[in-house]
């Protein structure tokens, strides 16, 4: 059987621009929630994410900080693939798929407070697609260079369509000087294809560092003339939700403050994943659960 | 004659601080003056720095930037010593003393707009000790890590005291998400030396990327906790002018949109270049001029 792609990226040596097939919010317009406001639905359709302040209380982030302490310092759990360090330092930079192996984590992925607005957005029961703790420690935290997740999910995972949704919980501050998610308002209805070719195994190198899968810059110029750029400043406890391919980054972090978020990326269980669209072999199970 | 250094540095395996020993305003309490309101004097003693926008206008701006980009495209000039590029690519991050080979920043040094403000501040008359433009091109411009200038005039360049102020000319956008000059309010008071000892001809690596004459971590938290960081956000054609021992860094940029600005290093004419206080051969001209 031969799926169309109706996303194909790192196909061609030049980029296109394909406006995007699926919705963005699938709940029938008007639907009755108490999960989120009218405005709340009606901007998050239009700009491709939502940040929403104090919705966790300062005694369950730090119960999330203590619990990444103690995964970071386990020397046991240290080695495993699933941390990632810093290109330049040994500190850890993510942790992934925390909820397989902390009870804490396993039971947050479940939290009404977060699932109920997922599962209204995108009208359908929900399953974590990817996990993960973005530490981003102080000093020395790198830069995440342009990218929209879903053109990653697409081509190395095999997720078919746009109905996911990522869902940030803000365990420190989140400060313009200190690496913030940075998006870009409405590029969420465009998909921009990437250049190139993904090599075999590219997943080892690119939670470090991305060469490939990014966005060339003249797409990104006109991305931003279109779009602007928004910092995501907000309290610890808040969450921010986005759209899978609203066009994200962040900056280094110099300031002495860690930039800690947990990362959830929820996925429509109609949506499961195939085999990748770049013709590469599946990531491991630990980026994208099948 | 053996000179007492008031603010050692790089001398020993762990940070000091030291109170300042100089003023930051030098001009007699409510001197009177039309170059800057009591406010703003009084800001920039509590703060150690100050931002002041619309001071040029679009038209002078766009002078300025299509005079950089002349310089910058030249290939005879590009390969003088005072063309700096980007550690990770050929882009020119800086351009050092353009006043000497540039009319346009010729005159621009001696624009009363910025020289009376700067004169008043230090009460005496002034001089060039440095002039640079920083690129920080769109995409790929990298962070400068927490530093006070000071330090490394001192310690470098032999500059006696703290009776210097560096002025800013902003000639994009100056956005926090494009590496906006970070700073620490109020941190221009203490002075925090530095660990470790410079080695010869250090300058050549630490202005593409700096590893010595770098504040300690525990220091920076210090200051950070007291001082706070602020971001400064402002559009082309502003001035900001600061301390020469203000702590103060940038982040990198990925945004599409360079963050360039015109920077020039005004020292008083009674605190001229001796010889560095780190015992090392002074920098060349370009770099700090005697």
């Amino acid at each position: 059987m031969v799926i169309e792609d109706l996303y194909p990226s790192r196909t061609d040596s030049t980029a296109r621009w394909i406006d995007r097939h699926d919705p963005v919010v699938y709940a029938k317009k008007g639907a009755p929630t108490t999960a989120l406001t009218q405005q709340q639905i009606e901007s998050f359709e239009k700009k491709g994410f939502l940040i929403i302040k104090n919705v966790f209380s300062a005694e369950e982030i730090e119960d999330y900080n203590e619990e990444f302490q103690r995964l970071a310092d386990d020397p046991i759990l240290g080695v495993k693939e699933e941390f990632i360090q810093e290109p330049e330092s040994r500190i850890v930079r993510s942790i992934f798929a925390a909820h397989t192996f902390s009870r804490k984590y396993q039971a947050l992925t479940e939290d009404p407070r977060i699932r109920k607005k997922v599962e209204y957005l995108l009208d359908e029961e929900v399953y974590i697609h990817q996990a993960r703790i973005n530490a981003k420690p102080g000093f020395s935290g790198k830069e995440f260079y342009w990218h929209s997740d879903f053109e990653t999910w697409h081509v190395e995972d095999g997720m078919p369509r746009m109905r996911a949704i990522s869902c940030l919980i803000t365990m420190t501050e989140n400060k313009s000087y200190n690496g913030s998610l940075m998006l870009m308002p409405g590029s969420h209805k465009k998909y921009v294809s990437c250049i190139g070719k993904t090599p075999e195994n590219h997943y080892k190198n690119s939670l470090r560092r991305q060469k490939y899968g990014v966005p060339d810059e003249e797409s990104l110029e006109a991305l931003y003339e279109e779009c602007g750029i928004e910092v995501a400043e907000c309290p610890p406890g808040s969450v921010i939700l986005f759209d899978c391919n609203t066009m994200h980054g962040s900056s280094s972090n110099i300031s002495p403050m860690p930039r800690r978020n947990i990362f959830f990326v929820f996925n429509a269980k109609s949506n499961r994943l195939e085999a990748p669209f770049g013709g590469t072999s599946p990531r491991p199970d630990f980026i994208a659960h099948r």
